[in-house]
């Protein structure tokens, strides 16, 4: 069967969506997720359009991936000099990374009202800048933009575009829809005679489509249906406007209703779990309507449904959930089984019995009915699981915490708290101020414990997230927070949910301490991903 | 030009939806919004299923509708009862509703495995349901259920139950797809032969697909392609599981992509404002992303877009916005410039010159290298803008707040608020308790204003968001806190950035309520699209 190329745009063209907002540190972590779900190619951004950038193809640099192949994005070179002397094709140049993709004009409205760039200088552009790079060892994708457009208004001069980019060495060529608007009639039209009119080059023909017609995925299958083999998205869909066509869509039905090979099963099977890391990490509520992967996916209502469900799952659901890695009905979560539950406990070094894990997997679902996500919190659900066994040794007993943040006449912000905790049979009363309450909590949390451990002064809380779960009754509703928390080796994640935000960040706070401490007084079989 | 006929099911198949609920009065504003939006036909559901059902049949037996006709929904009669002894067609016959839908099998996997019902038996079920009702004076149409599964897997027996649905008299027969998993190819090639398979007879071909593959709205566009001239979808795509395919996003690609006859343009103008107004019924935010009348569906970000769009807006959108209702959005960021910030003034009805848009320019610049982010917080920008030309009124002076928020040692969580603060030389001091501190801090103030500004009491808090700017401070770090707030009408976003997360959220919290005052005080050229 044909294998199709899954290109991930999610850290560049994702980014220009309304609020993706992530730190070089959380890219890496999308990458190595994007990795391990069996992504071929991970375009990464420009490897110097500010310090993050930087920072983050010097972290990228440095890491191994297991499927997939780090892409730096640029545009074809500046007018009127010389590929080698245009600073930014250097800089994608010297940067490590094997796969470059390179954008360049392809619509001569573009060339004629925006670049006014003449039409063979901009043909010279696409040929050099490729052949330039070709030349320093890399691997390139050209991405001819608004090539649907183009392709309507000068078929010409955009298939032209296309077969300059095919002679000067790119391995692929992707037809973009870069304005979102094109239906997918029209995609298979324009790809069957790029396909015949590349059939004598050896290049790859690609897709990449946004979703202002709301047909994004419908024309990256459309595409696919002509030829092309190399298909990129973005995770969920995000991206400006109106999104980026949904690689989280398009890969199942590529690989189970088209019968083309993109993952392994057990690569499939994590499809959900890292649709909604993703969407944690950028703290974006996962869409529960999502194809495939939301929690609503697969949920029936009404006996009926569950009954003919029961007797044969194909009368009501176009696949089997659990290929997904996605569950019938409405929880949803990477621990709905005994069996993973078992894994992830053997993972970090505990025996869970039948008994025991059926103890776990209960509880766990009484959790998330009350809000609590164990997906980005493995610090959290590692010592409910120690709970579960009986190996758990708290750090501290609380007898009372107090929290005060005052906004003074002279406009000056004081925050102190106060915590009263006994350990050992002995009590202990600390007060410390911070720059806000879980700060001033924290330290005097440490205040009172760091001389009995002092491996707490490594540890450092790197993330903190707040969301609101029931967004209908604003600050009075539930209040969910996600803290990520690193002593310079390892980075594990906490949760706390509560009506009330510090509440719940005490809570997120002390599993976050207790679960570094745990590993400070025994080895752990399982490392977080970071 | 073809016509297509619209038939809208938000008020029944939409319904199925997770979190929809609308009373009977609320569906009768939805009702009378499609009407005026220009739907041919709006299912209201089984007109006596329950008490609501039947109160909205009444409610919507008294009205008169401009365009469209209302339509009952049931389904073919009880396998070994003749139809005029059906108890559930009886109701539908003697209801107002003109017209009259029906489901029936198509699937003989459902025949054999879910209902037990013999293949000819359900022909006949399909015949005499539709029979009598016709008989009756009634307009039927049929919903041929699991359509593009029964063809897959019995194409002879999908197709006979089509034509006895039209022999019977129905006026349109419709395949659905609706368990959602057929592709596009699939559906064209099966509405190619169900076209030619019934091209003697009169019926209309309708089609209704669900959006589990993502496919949806190519889905609807192909089987139209192919001869299909009646669409059933809900608006903003609401329904179960992935939803029903979105109407909001069918009709402009069938219009002004594929030149259909759908709306009048005055009609397609009003699309924008009649999903917002049937999202905020039913109490969802509208989806920003959403094709065609999402907030973002025109947004542009960077200074070279902004450029390319003065100069000719079709360089970067696939249509005008305004031709549905929608505008163009200049996201204000770090990469705007001056005619940026003057076009958003002018939307909001406020005259800025060269110079005090400068001004504006470099104080966004120095605003957003400290954390804050404009593109959500249209609130909060608007403020700004009114304080750099002096239009702006506080709502009161500061003098101090405090929050306290105590864990007990019995375990119970307090928290209370104090706010003191001068409305016209008048000292107004107030304490609440709340949830949370900003909560307490919001009731708090909200009690001291509340009765010089009533209005206050309609804005509520609909989300709330915390980040951290610096993530390898934790949370020592700058913390970013948006607000969406709305007073029913409209939703307007607001920011607070502070190292103190109470402080921040004070300060998006007063933004949040000085906007929404500023709207009840005067006359805004801007008003939300909501």
């Amino acid at each position: 069967m044909t294998r199709i190329q899954l290109y991930d745009t999610t850290l560049r063209d994702g980014m220009q969506g309304e609020g993706m907002s992530l730190s070089a540190g959380e890219k890496l972590r999308v990458a190595h997720r994007l990795d391990e779900l069996g992504i071929d190619l991970i375009e990464a951004g420009f490897p110097s359009s500010n310090p993050k950038e930087q920072e983050l193809f010097t972290l990228l640099g440095a890491e191994t991936f297991a499927n997939a192949a780090v892409a730096a994005f640029g545009m074809t070179r500046r007018r009127g000099v010389s590929a080698d002397a245009d600073p930014a094709l250097r800089v994608i140049a010297d940067c490590f990374a094997p796969v470059c993709t390179l954008v360049g004009k392809t619509w001569t409205l573009h060339l004629d009202k925006v670049v006014k760039v003449d039409r063979e200088e901009n043909l010279r552009m696409i040929a050099e800048s490729i052949a330039f790079l070709v030349g320093q060892g890399k691997r390139v994708i050209y991405d001819a933009e608004h090539f649907f457009d183009g392709y309507g208004d000068d078929r010409g001069y955009a298939l032209r575009c296309l077969r300059t980019a095919a002679d000067a060495g790119a391995e692929t060529v992707v037809c973009c829809d870069t304005n979102g608007g094109t239906l997918p009639h029209l995609v298979s039209a324009a790809m069957t005679d790029v396909v015949a009119g590349l059939a004598e080059s050896k290049v790859q023909i690609g897709i990449h489509t946004h979703d202002d017609a709301g047909c994004a995925v419908a024309n990256a299958l459309a595409a696919v249906a002509q030829g092309a083999v190399h298909v990129q998205g973005t995770v969920n869909g995000y991206g400006e406007r109106c999104g980026n066509a949904n690689l989280i869509s398009i890969i199942p039905n590529l690989q189970l209703k088209l019968g083309y090979e993109c993952l392994t099963e057990g690569q499939l099977a994590s499809l959900t779990p890292t649709a909604n890391y993703i969407a944690e990490l950028l703290n974006f509520t996962p869409d529960p309507d999502s194809p495939y992967v939301g929690r609503n996916a697969f949920a029936h209502k009404g006996g009926m449904h569950v009954a003919a469900v029961a007797a044969d799952p194909t009368t009501f659901e176009h696949i089997e959930p659990a290929i997904v890695g996605n569950r019938r009905d409405l929880l949803i979560s990477e621990l709905s089984g005994k069996g993973t539950v078992q894994a992830r406990a053997r993972d970090a070094g505990i025996e869970l019995d039948d008994d025991a894990a059926a103890h776990v997997v209960a509880r766990v679902k009484a959790l998330e009915h009350r809000g609590y996500h164990y997906e980005a919190a493995d610090g959290s659900f590692e010592l409910l699981l120690r709970k579960e066994t009986g190996d758990y040794e708290p750090l501290f007993r609380l007898e009372s915490w107090r929290a005060i943040v005052e906004k003074r006449a002279d406009g000056r912000v004081e925050t102190e708290a106060t915590i009263k905790i006994w350990v050992d049979g002995e009590r202990y009363v600390s007060t410390a101020e911070g720059n806000g309450p879980v700060n001033a909590l924290d330290r005097a949390l440490r205040e009172a414990l760091v001389e009995i451990h002092p491996h707490l002064r490594e540890i450092d809380l790197v993330n903190f997230k707040v969301r609101i779960l029931d967004e209908t009754k604003g600050t009075g509703a539930v209040t969910r927070v996600l803290l990520d928390v690193s002593d310079g080796d390892r980075v594990w994640g906490s949760i706390g949910v509560s009506e009330n935000v510090i509440e719940a960040s005490w809570e997120a706070l002390v599993d976050a301490l207790e679960y570094g401490m745990q590993g400070s007084r025994q080895v752990l079989g399982k490392a977080s991903d970071a």
